[in-house]
């Protein structure tokens, strides 16, 4: 998984009851120590994020339709969960 | 997903009856910002895309096949969707 | 899926009875302009393509297995059309 | 598989049982050198690795569920072993 | 595919069968020119190949499943075969 920072929204129809009801994320790719890498993705939201969050983005299809619960999804990248804190013991 | 921009068409034979009715797009992935990356993908056309439209490409063949309703079909990317907007709130 | 030219053949004695009659071929990834953009794969021949075409190149187990028509067979990338052209509109 | 090196854990709610118990560790990618490249990948950790430790990093999904020995897990990235020696014969 | 060079062995303990009997080895990810890109994996054996061979390198677990004839196995990338010759025709 990655770290990444939420951006936006993107709006899109995608013909599929999947993206319905789920919101498109724009995602910054950070590293370990939260500057942008400049990579980006565009991930389906798990959780309800919000612009600015620091999430984790898993990208894996078959984990992204674990997490939602679906067993037919055509998704990849998912924001799973919020980061509440990197311990850098 | 990343976004891209629809550059063109490949014409192609591909002996697999997907690609019979299937257009090929040649995308070059744009940045959140709409500039070119400089990377590019050819993805297979699920909602009759024209050449110079910002879409949605999904780099999965699992969820390829789900957006096309077909279980067996040879793809990986697909351009699924028309990016109506960006919203960077 | 990218755009590929022939190098040249990859010989090896790979132990699974796939690959018996079934030549690698070393492609050079292209840009959409058609300059090797440094990048290369070893991909398996599902179309006798000759040294110096320009290939379609698709890198997924599932999608290549389909193409051949085999539903067991270790293979990944695969050269699944000779491209007739490049439309730029 | 890559060389890592944990660098921390990351703690954040993801809505899944299988990372209840399963500590989110964040791994910098080494080169067979022991240098840091610059990549990083948050992964789950299979066998009690600690902070410092050099570690191997699996990245794929289905190998990582056979390794917790769950079949349904939403797991990429995983850590699997340390490494006790590299032997540049 | 990728062409290797077998640089070394990683010795680690991974707690699942498929390893008890299993070397890993450090490879460099060559160029078609026989030159390092910088880039490593570390792959599964499946040849007995020994340090200094030049190898094909096969990334894909469902692959690597095959090649060694188990349906469990928690392998992605794998040593195929030693390059016997690159024909640049």
């Amino acid at each position: 998984m990655k770290i990444g920072r939420v951006a936006g929204t993107v709006v899109s129809t995608i013909s599929h009851p999947t993206f319905d009801a789920r919101r498109l994320l724009l995602c910054d790719i950070l590293s370990p120590g939260g500057e942008p890498t400049g990579d980006y993705t565009i991930a389906a939201d798990a959780i309800d994020a919000g612009v600015g969050d620091t999430v984790l983005i898993l990208d894996e299809g078959s984990s992204a339709r674990q997490i939602i619960g679906e067993s037919v999804a055509p998704i990849r990248a998912m924001v799973v969960g919020v980061i509440d804190e990197i311990d850098l013991a």
